[in-house]
């Protein structure tokens, strides 16, 4: 879009570490062998092998699966810019899918439109990337809720 | 909602088969363990037991896992009413965390609100099963888009 | 959908003078002379009469303005639920367009599906109403806040 | 995002000319006197003085009349690359609301993220501009549909 991108301050300095073991927790994301790639301020990425374990019946990346990494990208970019007693969950979102996921890989990154202090606004893309061809196969735009004084639940 | 519901009618008498073949194709439905327990015209219900391989750092299932089983139920519920010589895609959804996925089972109903011939309106309610007690724990509301003279590629 | 529906009780006996008072306050109705029809716990319509003023290019109603009323009478079945001390606005919703919205008038309903303490989430159909035939034109899913000790401004 | 916004060819020459003539037929953007400032290819702003016939209970500009906007922006940015021969509808769109519609005027900015045949994925934003300030308070994702063979009835 045509307006600066927004320089996002986290408010706890151990953000990252923070994120990583909430995301190690994900027995689904272990599952579907999602990585936590990226963690900066108010922008996280998720990275996702293919393997034919979590394909739908032509053979590429389910749609559900690619929700999950855009859910869970965006959801953790949010979780970045929260206090460290906080946790956060995801209120809703709403994903279009515009391609097959049909790569190697796929990539989610996931952002943070508006910081608030309860409800935090962020979106994602996803892409499919084969032979080091990128081809946008998801938006998402998704609501989440920081809940205050209820750390997550980490070991 | 206060209006009747609608009554469908299939135009493929091969339907439920039709759908059940799709649905074993996908692996990633075959990886979290779900079944496909109603296929009916308009109506499909998959029941996915809780496992802790799908969980997220809570010890519920990952709202993801949520999003995947609705976006399916409301999906198939499209392809009961596609001829058979047309397959489904899902264009959109938007999908609503109520409450923790936290029960023994989930039950997702998908149903169809408006079948056109190009686009196909539905929606999808998730609950959570705990000890027979109910909870809805997701809304989803989604558009399907029929691809005609393109089969299912089945077996 | 398939199960029962809930029954709501409103924490304020006068919930639906609160809310009368508010949606005279909105400007925007009166513009487009939209009705407050009913005014039920959890529930409200709002009605809306063809004129050519808030038409599209073909000459329906506005699809902008289906979503108007969609959104006012969702937030406003929210409103019945909240305490009188509150507040709502209205934190995002989705809208599907299912017909064009060709009537004599609109009849918009809106329920609450969930009516948490900060968030309530709800729904909304807008039917066509042309010559006694109701047509289903638009279907919406909302999440609504309720900001505690901000009382609506009225009078 | 983190990736190249992409450029857009329109498939008509005319597109421009198109799109403002189908605007000025939408009496429900005289209503609210809304004006197409800029029409580009996937582009399109729509800017909308304050008057407080379009206010809510709060003073501010009504959610839904920002609703509409932003409907009308993306949906008129994909009107920009369909045929001269197709009209388009809107099928659904997202909105999140980020902040009071507060200033002396709103700009929306409407997008076209992927331009298929049929479907045409875009987003908007829309602004509250207050003293030159501008404030994000609105971001929107929405699916439209080209009518191919359907064109607008322009006079």
């Amino acid at each position: 879009m045509r307006h600066e991108e927004p320089v996002f301050q986290p408010r706890d300095e151990g953000y990252a570490e923070r994120v990583r073991a909430s995301f190690d927790l994900q027995q689904a994301m272990t599952l579907i062998e999602a990585e936590l790639a990226v963690v900066d301020p108010g922008y996280v990425e998720i990275h996702l092998p293919y393997k034919s374990q979590i394909t739908q019946q032509h053979g590429f990346i389910h749609g559900g699966v690619v929700g999950m990494i855009a859910d869970s990208a965006a959801g953790y970019a949010a979780n970045t810019l929260t206090p460290a007693d906080a946790s956060v969950l995801t209120v809703e979102y709403k994903l279009n899918l515009l391609a097959p996921a049909d790569g190697e890989r796929l990539v989610a990154r996931g952002e943070v439109i508006k910081p608030g202090r309860t409800l935090l606004i962020t979106r994602a893309e996803v892409f499919a990337v084969k032979h080091e061809q990128w081809t946008l196969c998801a938006v998402m735009q998704q609501t989440i809720m920081a809940m205050h004084g209820k750390k997550e639940r980490v070991g």
